[in-house]
This record gives C-alpha cells, structure tokens and sequence, in this order.
C-alpha cells in the first residue's frame, strides 16, 4: 500500500534516533511544541515551515504567506495553552522583492498576534519558503495530547471547513466569498482560549491543522483513548456549506477532512468545557466522546469510514482540498 | 549599479519596520545571535536556512546538507560565547527518503556537537531545504559585533580558504582532497574558543561564514571603526594553496572572501589574544588592526581593492566560488 518510505517511517525512524533529552527539556518531540524548563521559567518551542507549490499556489501573496507562516506557529502555542512571545524567521525567495513582501507579511502577523521578530535569514530559493521557529511562554502546566480519558467529551473551537472552502474558491480562480478565503489565508489562532483551557485544566489539546480526522487520531494515539465524533455535530457555516455544495464537495466531510482551521480540539469533562465556553469569547461545540478505544466517524449513527489523513510527501495534485499544513516530528 | 531590491535593502527596510523589542531582548536583530534574558538566564537565539541549488550542488549528500544546517547554526552561537544547547529543526525534500537522508545528517551533527532536537517538521519541496533555529546559553556577557576600539588587533582562529579549496575540488567534481573536502561539508564550529573569548572579555566577535572580506565589514560598521587587513597574513594551509593554485585561485584571495570558514574573526587588545592563544587547542593568528575608518586590504604594502562582498540573492552561477553561506537580518 505505501510505496518506499512515508512520513511516517521518516518520524518513526527519528523518534528511535534520538538521545534521552536533557533536564530542562519537560516534553520532548511529539507534542504541538517541547516544552522546556529555561531558569525557572517554563516554555513551550516549535517549528512550521511552508513551501511554494506544496502548501500553497499562486493565489496566495507573499505577504499572505508570510503571515500565514507566523499564525500556524502561534496556533501551535495556542493548543500548548501558552503565550506567543518570540519568532525566528527564515525566509527563501526567488528575488529580493518578493522576499521584502513575504517578511512584510511576517511583520505584520508578528504585530497583530504579539510575537517580536528575534532575526533569522534570508536568502535566495526558487520557491518561496517561509520557516518560522516559536517561543511561547507558560503560566500554567502545558495543554498535552497526551491526557485524553475515557468519558471526556470532544470539542472545537469556532467552526470547521471555512479555510478549506476558502482554498475551493482560491483554487477556482476567485477570491470570494472573501470571509472564507481571508479564513484560509489569514488563520486567527485561538490564543486566548488555549490559555484559558490551560487555566482550567482541559485534559488534552492539539491545533487543527491536518483536519479533525487527521489530528483527533493523534489526540487518541498520545492518549491511548478511542472516539465516537459525530459528523452532524461539526459546526460548518451557512457560506462554508454553500460553496462546499456548488463545488461538489459533501459540506461535512470537508469539515472533518479540510484542514488548516487552526481551532483547537479539546477533551475535557462536560463542566470544564462549560466554564470554558463562559470565559471564551469563541464558541465551543461538543463534537465527540472520548471512548475506550477505536476512531470512529458516524453520520445518521451509520459508520463513515473514507476519512483519511494527510500525508505531507503524497502528491498535492492528487490531495483534492487536504490540508497544506505540514507536520511536526513526532511518535 | 543595483539593479532593483537588494539583500541590503531587504534588511534595512526589515529593520525600521520593527516594534522596540520587548524588556527580554537584551540584543535584537543585528548580530550572530539575538540575546534573550529568559528566566533569570540569558539564551542566545539564531536561524539560518540552507537551500539546494543555492547553497549547495548534487556533490553534498542530504546527510551532509543535514549535518552542515546545524554545524553553521552551532557557529552562530560559538561567534556570541554561548553554548549550543537547542535546536529546531524544519526540512523540506522532494521525498520521504531525501528527508530522512537529511535528518540522519541533522541528528548527527547534533549528537557530535552536543545540541538537543526539540523537534521541526518535515514537508515536501522540489529543492531540499533545510532551516535550523538554535538557541545557546550564556555563562559570560555576550560577544557582539559592536566592541571593537581602535588598537584592538584582530586575528582569526584556525584556518581560511580551505572550505572554498574544498568547494572548488568539489565543483571540478572531486571528493578530493579529503581534508578540504571536509573543511567544506563538515565544518567544525569554534565552540570552546568562544567561550573562552567571552571569558577573556574579547571586544568583539563573528564567525566568518561569507568570509573575512564581507564579515570584517561588519565588525566594523557595528563598531564604528575601520581596519587594515595584511593578505600575507591570513593562515592558509598547504593544501589549501595547492588546490587553488591549481585551479587558477590567487590562494590569499580565495581565504580573504571564499567564506564558510565558520572560523571566529575577534577583535581584542593583544594581551587578550595571547591569553587566548595559550587557553584555546586552535591557533590564532593576528591578520590586522582595528583603525578608527576605513576597511583596508593590504598585500605587500599595496592597496586591495577587489575584494567584493556575497549578495545571497546575486545568480550563484556568477559567484565562482563565494559563499554559499546565508545572511542573518541586520541592519
């Protein structure tokens, strides 16, 4: 089935390469961000890189990208429940000008989400390329994929699909309905509700970047927990629906599959999600359970069983409207 | 005489863009490294990008490409009197194969050079494309760019023009002469000699990654100082004279702008150097002066006067053999 290597026997083949890590190092590979002890104080650090052609076309404005590089990576603090706080940027451009524009992108999204620019490196690539390494601060133990239990219930923040069906339009050649494709091109991180789930204990936590069937799975891998989530439970907006219908798309299907929301998915008890819900000025939706064992879709209580994840070495032609976001090492 | 946007415009227009750094940032932009006061403990902070194509032909292995993205990272930190301590790393390959060649290289640069993975991502790129982001510990004020005074003698450690030796060798498709080859694919960051330099209280540091004749400009911009630099002077191996003479290179030319040395140029009071010289196991050779204006180059009591610095988004067919090494965001 898998031809040669995947992603997955590259990570796989790293995790087993590594050394014990050392003391300061609290969570190592395998999370949306390590987690790192620096002179008693707690922090959580990761990396996102996007590449011209893989994770976006010509559509997308080297401002756009460059922002765009910036906001996945402060949604990987966010699921951590950590505060944003410093950014390295590298940048490849085929030519100054474009690089100029991409790092204006950067600078923006640094000054809009509260991330100062350390430094980092320009130079000169084919395709633009934009990496971005974060470093956001802890003020309450981190959000892990690790402590999902059995009884806790699944829940997103905002709604599913919207990027997704922003990316349809893009890739039809239009620039609207413009909501759906400022959603794609212009992700807003759910910062002030990963740190309040952090403040009140939500049990496990992960961005949505790979989609809800793609990412719930590794929620449940790191957890050693099943799911029962509900496709009719998704919250899919009016536009969203409309645009996935008129280019043939099953408009809950690609809220499940889509990727790049960059909500969060959380597992926690009924209450905690409740005083959640209360504190956040997001919407909070109850999408699942946390069950036993076994990921399983249902529609109409019928199993939905084509969801399947995201592979970042598969061809991108062949990946229909599947996340551009790109994978962190990991178990 | 320039021809649209430069790499010098990018980074200028960067640099005015930018907010006032936040109380943490001891040292923004501008140097090897950003200083960070994280904790009670001050960090160092750095990225650098390697891009196929660009930096480097079809003669490195991803293994090698792996290897150098840390080793020229750890550089960075060794030019500031820190020790490497994190990294970060993102990889971009054309498949899952070329990726995993590439993190074998990154895991073991990091395990000979004693920094810990806290993970990255991988995503798939026509060209392979490595960015890594460091962050090193300080246990002395940090060395920067800016210390240099009048009097100051400057010297450098080890040797110049054998990485461009071995790039050349390797360009005529030779792996050979293994030694220089090396020098090129391999490079051995001057960790120990930084920190004891910091110790010391040198005035002034840089490794020397698009060489001598670029980064001594530097040096001397941010110290608002000038400097005579003797040719005759620069510590060039036997070998490295051979191979370039061989190849039509003027062997003192080749170590005054070949870059990717990742050698330190330091600037300090000769008692200092000497001091150095006995603590350190590498040799350091004084080449000029610090001066109050003016970048000099000298060789047999004559002006030099051709000796050009590296512009990352310059055609790489046009460089001979100037440096592949990539340009921090400075002002």
């Amino acid at each position: 089935m898998r031809p040669g290597v995947d992603e997955f026997d590259v990570i796989q083949s790293l995790s087993k390469m590594l050394p014990s890590p050392p003391p300061e190092v609290l969570v190592p590979i395998g999370d949306d961000c390590a987690v790192l002890r620096l002179g008693g104080t707690e922090w959580v650090a990761a990396a996102d890189m996007l590449v011209s052609g893989h994770h976006f076309e010509g559509w997308a404005t080297p401002e756009d990208v460059g922002y765009k590089a910036v906001a996945v990576n402060v949604s990987d603090v966010a699921a951590m429940g950590g505060t944003p706080r410093f950014v390295l940027v590298s940048g490849g451009a085929p030519d100054p000008e474009t690089a100029l524009r991409c790092m204006r992108g950067v600078i923006k999204a640094c000054d809009e989400l509260g991330v100062y620019p350390l430094g980092g490196d320009t130079t000169r690539a084919d395709s633009l390329t934009v990496d971005v390494s974060i470093l956001g601060e802890l003020s309450a133990p981190p959000l892990l994929r690790s402590g999902a239990r059995p009884g806790d219930l699944l829940a997103v923040t905002g709604e599913l699909g919207a990027s997704a069906a922003g990316l349809l339009a893009l890739q039809g050649g239009e620039r609207v309905p413009e909501r759906l494709v400022r959603k794609h091109l212009r992700p807003e991180p759910r910062v002030e509700t990963g740190l309040a789930a952090a403040r009140l204990g939500v049990h496990a936590a992960i961005d949505l970047s790979d989609g809800l069937a793609s990412d719930v799975r590794r929620i449940c891998e790191r957890s050693g927990v099943g799911c029962n989530i509900g496709l009719e439970r998704l919250p899919v907006a009016d536009d969203t629906r409309r645009l996935a219908g008129k280019m043939g798309h099953d408009p809950q299907k690609l809220a499940a599959t889509g990727g790049e929301d960059y909500e969060l998915l959380l597992a926690a008890p009924e209450r905690t999600l409740e005083a959640l819900g209360e504190e956040s000025g997001v919407p909070i939706t109850v999408v699942g359970e946390v069950t036993a064992e076994g990921v399983v879709f249902l529609r109409g209580g019928r199993l939905v069983d084509d969801l399947s994840g995201w592979d970042h070495f598969s061809d991108p032609a062949s990946e229909g409207t599947r996340g551009p976001s790109s994978e962190r090492w990991k178990e």
